[in-house]
């Protein structure tokens, strides 16, 4: 062990504090939460000195072109109510129920042999994010709530303050008392690019990937490691108003999904429209609701020219797509139009050109919504509903962890059910297999009360 | 898409092919599966023909010292009742419950929201096995109940049986009335190692890759795909026998996890001891029991000096172990052991050496049994049972898609349970998330009746 690089020792003890965490009771893990809140509170200071080294920099960054005045917005957690939100965040948490412990499955295999599913952290979370300091006290509260230790690399920009935070976090888990406490590398933070690569190769040690950031940063952990990543690199969501959709919720919802919060990964990029709606003024009155919100349209040729008679005023938003703006997130007031034949031909597009993020159908053709939502392979298939629905808030989880266009373990947006798995625990009384088959002893198979099972 | 390369075509079909099942009722999917079972049995006279030409083939290569007798003998399907036994294990699984369409989150968001979470096909299977041929009916059927589509590549010793067996199962697709009607594409057979190499990099349409077979073979396919592998390179399962075993129950637990059946991943690698029993004669007991059972015993220092005065006859089983033996898998009648001082030293050398599949403790003392169960990070933690009860028949799951040591999705033996995934279904009528927030409509996050809801 004594020849273990540095970044291995981070990751051996995260994988260790991880062990000790599995035993850790929720009324432990609150108290541990509330100790934070109040140890973040009792350093506000020392850790607004820090923000304000790492804006100074950044300030010096933006003026040479190399920061965008966005970015450093989002540094600063000194402005407004901002603090007080993030510790408030931290006791939103504690109210929130453990989500380990919980049985999925007993049975009796046999008089004194019983088997329970019961949900229990991932284990060791790693968590690479950027520009937002926050993100250090919130998925290190979240990780700490599901039983797991968490590695958090944050963006250079903020290294100041992120150092700080975590400090202050690993000195609050310190000063628990005995009796409840949860070892400091429970959480931890790395700084360079280069223990990511380290830590990204480090399977067994690590076993989920948390990226908050940027398509470009999502795909490079995706391309780069062998862990599971829970996340999304896209977010191009569809829109398909069919010939039997209601004009006024057609136009509500498409509005609302492209123009409440374009830079969401919730927000439609693509809107598809029944060929039959372009034979009435039905698509005009959608497009025209879209360009007096501000949107700029890019349509094929069908839709372009349905549109040839717009408000002069107008003109200018509307233009000839290319193939490549049916792949294109533009998470700006920009969207590629598209007629479709009819419903089927929009699931085509949808498969091949969409990021199984959230994807929606407006009509009131029961069968028709229901045959889309069946076969649309996305986290979220709506029908007459905004995709900026599309949220761990908004759905009432409590919290979001991220949202995951995976095939796999966690879909859609993800509360902290997300960060745990189960294990099997059986239960015997000296048991052999090799006493159990054809013409000795049979497996019961009896479903156990759940209740009556207490860890 | 007329430049899609063969193998890329075939990828396609088979993602159309998965759309088409989502909307297949489990009725359909099990007349399906009764007709693939009419089918083959109808067509067993080419079947076996076709099996016949690999065995010719296989036998060559045997005679050669190119094969071995027991890949061969898992050739053979002919033998005895192991046709039969292929057929009534499809029909088997038409008496699973249907793993598809269950709600496992019903909320309404508000007055005329309302958000479903449903559980789906994971997609598109990829699954790569050898030599034994019924691996072609077995999993397609388990995908076909799952609601997914299929690309088989088997080993080339089968290469005519297998081809056989996908072609009927084909056909069997293909001649179902038409209002039941599942593409043929759902059940595709691909031959060579290249187009293996090909589809892994397919990450677009394949969404999860079941390797069953060796060590190798799961271990080359988890080192060159994306997408995520459901299964397990290694098996190495431990025991620890605490001070406080009742003796007739740890030689009973030991000698099963180990002889049972000795190359499977859930036999007993690695025994540890409490150093306390080797003070007594329990260890000494333990061990002779082992031995009497044919095992070799690769001891360090301390076991091994413990057995200095072991019967005559059974001196050339035991030996001093090297450190590697304690990350083998022997897969043969050969255990490695090791004293400890303590259930937390059993804990750590199974976290530092383990493969998280599955670990048992042999202990009267419940609070060690159970911070020995909290604290062992495997899909199994098992208490006074033996290790050989991981399994998806003992468990009572009816199926094995197979056994998962990953930390994420499924772990452990997995059922049809493992081939699913869920989306996030949305009802509204023409809702806006702008219509919601502070100083607007509030959420109701209220849970519904998922008895309400049919689809």
């Amino acid at each position: 062990m004594s020849s273990d690089s540095a970044i291995v020792q981070t990751a051996r003890a995260a994988r260790q504090a991880s062990v000790a965490l599995q035993s850790v009771t929720d009324k432990q893990k609150n108290e541990a939460l509330l100790r934070i809140k109040q140890v973040l509170a009792e350093r506000k200071t020392e850790i607004f000195e820090a923000n304000e080294v790492d804006k100074k920099l950044a300030e010096e960054q933006v003026a040479q072109g190399k920061l965008s005045s966005s970015l450093f917005k989002r540094l600063d957690i000194c402005n407004g109510d901002k603090f007080d939100s993030i510790l408030s965040g931290v006791e939103d948490i504690t109210h929130l129920p453990d989500p380990t412990k919980r049985v999925s499955l007993a049975t009796k295999l046999d008089d004194d042999l019983e088997l329970y599913r019961v949900s229990v952290p991932v284990g060791v979370l790693l968590t690479i994010f950027e520009a937002r300091p926050e993100v250090v006290v919130n998925i290190s509260c979240l990780a700490l709530k599901s039983g797991n230790a968490v590695i958090l690399k944050g963006g250079k920009e903020a290294s100041h303050t992120n150092a700080v935070l975590a400090k202050v976090i690993q000195d609050a888990l310190n000063s628990l008392p005995a009796d409840s406490s949860i070892p400091k590398e429970a959480v931890q933070i790395v700084e360079t690019r280069e223990d990511i690569s380290a830590l990204l190769e480090l399977d067994r040690f690590i076993d989920m990937v948390v990226p908050r950031g940027s398509n470009s940063l999502v795909k490079y952990i995706q391309n780069n490691t062998r862990i599971p990543v829970l996340g999304h690199a896209d977010g191009l969501c569809s829109l398909f108003v069919d010939k039997d959709a209601d004009l006024e919720k057609a136009k509500k919802i498409v509005v609302d999904s492209k123009t409440n919060y374009p830079a969401a990964c919730n927000s439609a990029e693509t809107l598809l429209v029944h060929h039959e709606l372009l034979q009435s003024d039905k698509f005009a009155a959608i497009a025209t609701a879209l360009l007096a919100a501000g949107v700029s349209l890019r349509c094929d040729t069908a839709t372009y020219n349905a549109l040839s008679n717009v408000d002069s005023k107008f003109k200018e938003q509307v233009s000839q797509s290319t193939d490549e703006d049916y792949d294109t997130e533009f998470l700006d007031l920009t969207i590629a139009v598209k007629v479709v034949q009819d419903v089927s031909e929009a699931i085509d597009h949808i498969i091949e050109h969409g990021s199984k993020h959230t994807d929606c159908i407006i009509t009131e053709d029961a069968s028709v919504a229901e045959f889309f939502m069946a076969r649309v392979d996305a986290a979220g298939c709506y029908w007459n509903a905004s995709t900026r629905f599309a949220d761990g808030f908004r759905y009432g989880f409590g919290a979001e962890v991220g949202v995951s266009t995976n095939k796999t373990h966690a879909r859609g947006p993800v509360g902290l059910e997300g960060l745990v798995i189960y294990k099997y625990r059986c239960y015997g009384n000296g048991n052999a297999a090799g006493d159990y088959g054809s013409g000795k002893k049979q497996y019961l198979h009896q479903t156990i009360d759940q209740n009556n099972y207490k860890i």
